[in-house]
């Protein structure tokens, strides 16, 4: 059980429910998740990080499909299950398939694989690549 | 400096000159990485690790350069800089620009804030998303 | 359920008895928790980790409140549920409210944030910071 | 060396430039640190993040230093270097000194300690803390 | 619920099963577990990783048990209770006993915390291990 | 450059000096390294420490050796640059050749990927596992 209590919309500050309509609207839906009526026990906490979800994610020089992927990735290599659960649910509505999720968690994997193997014998960055392959100079 | 002495092309076993060979041919260079002159102290490990990132970084389900974002998302959530460098070098040669570098890394963090407020106040899944919005029935 | 069977105060020997005792003492309650009936299972692991806690949770430099909100921060970057619980629960014995905890999470969430976008784009310390600003010299 | 082109104040846009202001201003210094000036890249990140950190470490039910302790705290624990060592010197400007160091220290290890043993015996939560001790009900 | 379907035996195609059969011959066991069936969702996943995983425990220069507490011990530092739980119970199947168990864990405890202090004052590698004791040179 | 200044033997207090004089009789060295000069800042950390490193180290139900195997797993898992070094040359000292840490980074890296793809598919444990096979009743 969550360790603070969920504000309902029919409870909610006129501020928070504020943020409640556009998340509603934004995301074309009837229901709030958990996560904002947890975070509205702080109004500021909620606006703000609302506001930056919604910049975030939206359109630009990402498309909105490859950040939700991101995103899941991200979550799996936290290992926070609420993240998971959520944006996979998120990428599936925003067009990813099983073959798609699948290829995701191979990557996820074989990156988490290969970051310990480098970790674990030190090795050390190949001259071309130090600055990330920007070719400061 | 590495914990394993690297093996150079002129002093490697055929084995290990056969996966070299195919990592040069495979990824159109002259030059093999030190992340792979560590793992040949091991030449198994050196090609079961090197098929398995050919396989499941080749195009498939997902797109080659989404791959190497989410490699790159995976390796800054683990702090790994070996390879956060030379995956930020390959996705900028699968041609990833700076927009969309600096949109990847406000994914990423936004990721890793919210993992973390998920996980801080203990918020349950929401029923519609408890298998990912697989609709599992 | 966990991995080794619980230790119950019925069935402890006299040196787990005395560790017990100790920590009721000390916490004055008249419950031990699950986490130290499960270190029982090897009395000297239970005896070096509860002196150790007793001896950095009590009060010094740091006020025994801060050192619990720093608790619960750390137990939360790790997504360590059963930590996350207990010491949020002992935060608020210790006089932290909803809005200190709301505030808590906004600086966690914060950090994990800002630690990945430094991560991410492999930023180098600035010189006067490179020994944490301690002036060495 | 850092993945992108650290954006100086000479070269910056005007809407960059602002944020470095304020940056300054607010902190009563004439530098902007290197992860201000990578964030810069992408101006919307930078003023987002920086809002974000100035709201969140402002005076409020928590003491600024105390948010700083648990900034080093969280920093220690993704063991993020540019974090470390920007907010121990952050810390010490706020009045934390070496006793005070130290004993953040050793709350952090031993959380990060029993983090992991909690984990390890896949313990229970007990009953009462089960909501982290907000008695739902 | 896992993020996807469970492949049965019965409804398995032959690539899969004959992946299942290897499995349950190697393991000399009737059961598949609930990891292998997720993967299968991917052929070619499923058969990559079990290829991987059967021949790194496979007795070698180390242990198979010593392999079995090492695995056990990285699912602790990462926190995956489905990790945790499979791989106590097959390292209890190779011999570890609740003294094993609660070393083990001791050990990873300690190591966790070590970790972090080495971290949270930034400590400089001894110049004799900089190469991890390889003596280079 | 660590954050807080190495207290060296000749500047030391008894109580330090007694500590480390220990260390290197234990040890069979004439050197301190500097994890134990960083933590001297507060030497009832360095004792406790010491004292938990040096119980935990010792033989027991498992053999030195496999526990500075698991040392160096937890190390690299958290990626902790000084702890991989310094435990990989004390795993040297102690018999580790070679072969043995290539296959223990197999296994370290193996385990991390599969952590990784229990987490990103969230797979049930399986009912046989769920206490970590020891058969609860």
């Amino acid at each position: 059980m969550a360790t603070v209590k969920f504000i309902e919309y029919e409870q909610a500050s006129p501020e928070v429910r504020d943020v409640y309509d556009d998340i509603m609207a934004t995301r074309k839906t009837d229901r709030v998740n958990n996560f904002w009526k947890a975070l509205a026990v702080q109004p500021e906490l909620l606006r703000r990080t609302w506001n930056g979800v919604k910049q975030v994610m939206a359109p630009s020089a990402l498309d909105p499909l490859i950040k939700e992927l991101v995103y899941v990735a991200v979550s799996v290599t936290n290992g926070c299950t609420y993240c998971i659960n959520t944006h996979t649910a998120a990428a599936r509505l925003k067009g990813m398939n099983d073959a798609m999720l699948s290829e995701l968690m191979a990557v996820v994997g074989m990156a988490n694989q290969t970051n310990t193997l480098a970790n674990g014998f030190q090795i050390e960055v190949d001259e071309p690549f130090k600055d990330g392959g920007r070719g400061a100079g």
